[in-house]
């Protein structure tokens, strides 16, 4: 398996390179009647679009994608569902220089090493554009957890540094500013900060958070798939993503047992827990809880700013990487994780449907 | 797939719980060829044995290691490695108790909410002695590893919020101190604290690293399956760890382009870089640095002092969890995530091999 | 993935050798709440058991399977279910000779080929004794199939070329003769002929046929995972079977199109068919009429008349296989036969289980 | 996994359906650096074009196959593989009527039960025109094994019942007739017996034998992924195909043990087999032997001549299937049958790369 397929039940499997034809993704096991059209898909890959603030590349990508199979008089038929975005502003030409060297922070010396060459044009396959056929496969996923009551939602936490404060918390504002912050404060201290690093060819990091509300109890597998495993996975194979934590992550690690676990209490008659350390998952199983992660997003390598690297002839040399670039990705990156955290949900509570003997035969002789 | 396998080439099936007949692995994919004796494994399994100071449980298990198939002559013959650790000191009377009501941090409302029911002897399938399966697999891949000149080393980085520091670092020390601290002094303060932690019925939390040294560019796959990804999940999956980051991690989001990028150099004819804040890898791929990434683990959830929570008949009660319990997982689950990276390792070194068509053809034509 | 798992979402993995310490299954993905215990599994290893008859190997191996995981108080909890059959009777002394040279039609040759070296011992992992694990884990299948409804029958449909007569046929009578053969005049003719055949240390082949009843329709995938498609896999995955059939078979291809159609009919209200040559399956998924397959199965490669080889020098040789072995193969795989369509239909009723979004949504919001 | 993905590490994943936007394949685990172009792909998917006699269906079908990625300057990067048909002529209102009731032999019915309503325009996805995804796939795994000398051969054995006779076996004939026969004579006979049926509004079935050249012993995993299982489900998944067999097969059965076994020989300094029952595999394992097996491929479905079967409303109705069909597949389905086999092949080749840890160390360390 070299990796291009995600998940076992609801699985997706991408291909496409930046400047190649398109883009795109397969997904196998979606079931039949969710109703479904290119709308649906569209809607969210807007969301990745670059060029929508000065804080994003500039290049105009339409990014119009097309269902070529599993859909037939509006509805999936449960065969697979095929989707593809054509690449339309192929300036390879921007990228002619940058086949000869490797650029900091990129994967060109590692496709290098592995393959023994590389599509060089804007990343090849490691370009942002290899998310698309997660976006589109994580619209489908979505549609499915709506229909089970199940919400995902994501933004930045915090941006250079500067974060999201509880007080002036507030999710609509997220739609409202570049930087998809639920806090207008926090949103304009970080226009004038990325201003500033965008000036000097620099480029800023941050943390996007994603909470889930509605979840069943005991989805996730108790062992190697368990819910936080997957998700990790999930989050962490997105490119620029350096660190992943659920719940009270790395400062449980500074917690006592007394203050990190969370008590059991009876709300409203069923077994509820009074704080949420554990981000929604015991034992990798959800509790029922708002299931809560964060992921680290590291600055974007590309910089116009002089790096020293070395080129294919064994050289010292000073470059700097021309091109249109994201001074930051965290914007673009938040609609990403909401598919991925999708992909992974829908995969586990399929496998769930078959932990009990009894909910199998109540399925199949009612 | 119910996830208790991992691993697509190199691939592991543990099963077992604590108060069953025992606990084990069987490794599916394992070459022809490899020395391999009990002691292999036992090595590796008297590492996380419990009872090895006053900081981890009591309770005394001999952990002797069978292996049952797969080698022959004193060497692996490629078909499956089964492997069984029995369980002897089984007093499940200790637990009968805690089968009426829901341990706060533990997995016994998310077990029941899944399976309908559970076995509440010592955590069943949630239990850390699941881990042993994981460990014996663990010393079979770095006997594989070690073939090759890799070498995977963790360590406890923090405990109970005191760090190793950079300046008294010293990996031998971590053999020295039962809280496998590479640092003599950090060692002598968290023995303080965590003694004071203990006498309150507490327990604490903690950060392990792990370095990986001598693994070629080119590991890891550029998609899903990238290095980083799996080894977060692979660490992730392992019952108390909350956070996982590679590199610079969560530092990351706070750095800017410049100084996060790792410039590329030229250093004895190959490609090498100047700084490590990748962490060791590049679009999911090994770059030839070190390996460098951390595990947040939680404190204990089993702590002997009154904690609220409600029991199966939905009232809310006060309990204090007794038992011989660890106050801290750290040092015992050092050799887990060693064990784990192992295994990430191996499945991805396996699968590199087909990269390339000329080497393909070099294996099979010479 | 090197081919010791079968199975998607019920997924087992065996290991084990004739001669090693013993021979065993991990079953991951069993649904909690099944009752089970050692005799449910023993009752079908009882079937598959060698010295029943002189038709088969006077090898006396008790079998007694033990359940290591998986099961609490009479009930599968969800979690793996290990289950492991030491070996007893290990005369190794009886193969020493054979670690020499090839025996013909066995695979001592590709295991020397493949692995560099091999266990000689008795056939290593490719003896008879690898479908202990198959077998145990196919009883618990079949619990499953049983509370659906589903009844899995395979027996000796020939012999020797002597076939059970459609007017004879008598499914009791399968349980009195040796042969598993439905039919006792053709059993006694079978009887005769082995005889004779045993007397020139000859052995003789034959088919297996199997009948599946209960199956709801709809049951297997339209691609690659057609249910005759992963039934005609499990069944050529045991030793020794070399033909696989569904419904009309090779006759099939002799037949036109209006001969082989099997119409459609109204009866009792619901859509049946008026013949059965597809045996039981359309386009790969389940159509609601009896399954029926068979498998073609090669006498035992085990003669003690004198055969010509070569030996590990690359000498031509003369040999003559001393040991006890089966001259027969198809009545102690008849239970095999049953054990793979058991666990072929399982993972695919299990997968069926997400074809409809609303049968999902039906199952998690009632 | 909702099966329409196959293979582990040669992995393929097709979409489509009959009278959607198109069909196509994803291949994931292609090696880089395989000279790659759209007219190595079409030159296999011309094989199984439609209209090219009148014993196939007189659709006019293009099937122009693009690229869509995973090649860049004329050669494969090692990322996923994209390949594309778009349907041209979708004259969908032939298939109005069918949609009101099931055709036998077809899978309206079962299509409609699994998954509540069907694409009835042309089969859906139970359309032959499935089979272009996998032809494409395996005109790059075809390139995969020339690279290591390995050569697919299928042909016609017999059609109608008439079949190739050994005497008059000439492989270069296959390509002078329509029905891909070895044999002039036989070709002949066929026409009219074809002619015939095709008069009365019938069809016919037939058998297609593959013969494979140049594996190298080993190939194949022991138990479930047995070489001979691969190819069986693989061959089975092709719509319409009834049976499989390989080397004797179903003669097998009735053979005794001495005149089955292959005797080895000492031949040119090597380990070979006087005969080839086995069809080239011994314990799962190619054993350097040509690999011979046959499928058995039931009369096309669709016919002229009046039929019984049911409509929607639940009534008893008699039909005529109009439509552009084959009177035969035997002859395009030629070639599916030597892709799927290359798949299989390729696969388990990368497969055994793993077989021996010292393949492994020499592979990386030289």
């Amino acid at each position: 398996m070299a990796g291009s397929t995600f998940g076992n039940q609801f699985r997706i499997t991408t291909w496409g390179e930046s400047h190649g034809a398109g883009v795109g993704v397969v997904i196998d096991g979606c079931p039949a009647g969710i109703e479904l059209c290119e709308a649906d898909i569209q809607k969210m890959l807007n969301k990745r679009k670059p060029g929508q603030s000065k804080f994003t590349t500039p290049r105009k990508e339409d990014d119009a994608v097309e269902i070529l199979s599993g859909v037939f008089e509006g509805k999936t038929t449960g065969t697979p569902i095929s989707m593809a975005v054509h690449n339309k502003t192929q300036r390879s030409g921007d990228y002619s220089e940058i086949s000869g060297y490797y650029r900091p922070g990129h994967a060109d010396f590692t496709f290098d090493e592995k393959y023994g060459f590389r599509d060089y044009r804007g990343g090849g396959r490691s370009s942002g554009r290899e998310t698309i056929g997660r976006v589109a496969a994580g619209a489908v996923a979505l549609k499915i957890l709506e229909r089970l009551g199940i919400k995902v939602c994501a933004y930045a936490k915090e941006i250079g540094g500067i974060a999201v404060s509880e007080d002036n918390f507030d999710i609509n504002e997220a739609e409202n500013n570049p930087f998809r912050m639920p806090d207008a404060k926090a949103a304009e201290r970080v226009s004038e900060y990325a201003e500033g690093k965008m000036r000097e060819g620099n480029s800023v990091g941050g943390i996007i958070e994603c909470v889930i509300d509605g979840v069943m109890p005991g989805i996730g597998e108790p062992v190697f798939d368990k819910l936080d495993a997957n998700l990790a996975k999930a989050v962490m194979s997105v490119g620029a993503v350096k660190g992943f934590e659920i719940g009270s992550g790395f400062d449980a690690a500074r917690a006592t047992g007394l203050e990190n676990n969370d008590a059991f209490v009876m709300r409203d008659g069923k077994v509820a827990k009074k704080t949420n350390n554990s981000g929604g998952t015991l034992g990798g199983m959800s509790d029922g809880s708002q299931i809560v992660f964060r992921a680290a997003i590291k600055p974007t390598p590309s910089v116009s700013a002089v790096q020293e690297t070395v080129n294919k002839s064994g050289e010292d040399i000073q470059v700097s990487v021309k091109g249109r670039h994201d001074p930051m990705i965290v914007p673009r990156a938040v609609v990403v994780v909401e598919a991925m955290a999708a992909l992974v949900l829908v995969d586990l509570i399929f496998e769930n449907m078959t932990a009990k003997i009894d909910n199998i035969v109540k399925f199949y002789k009612g």
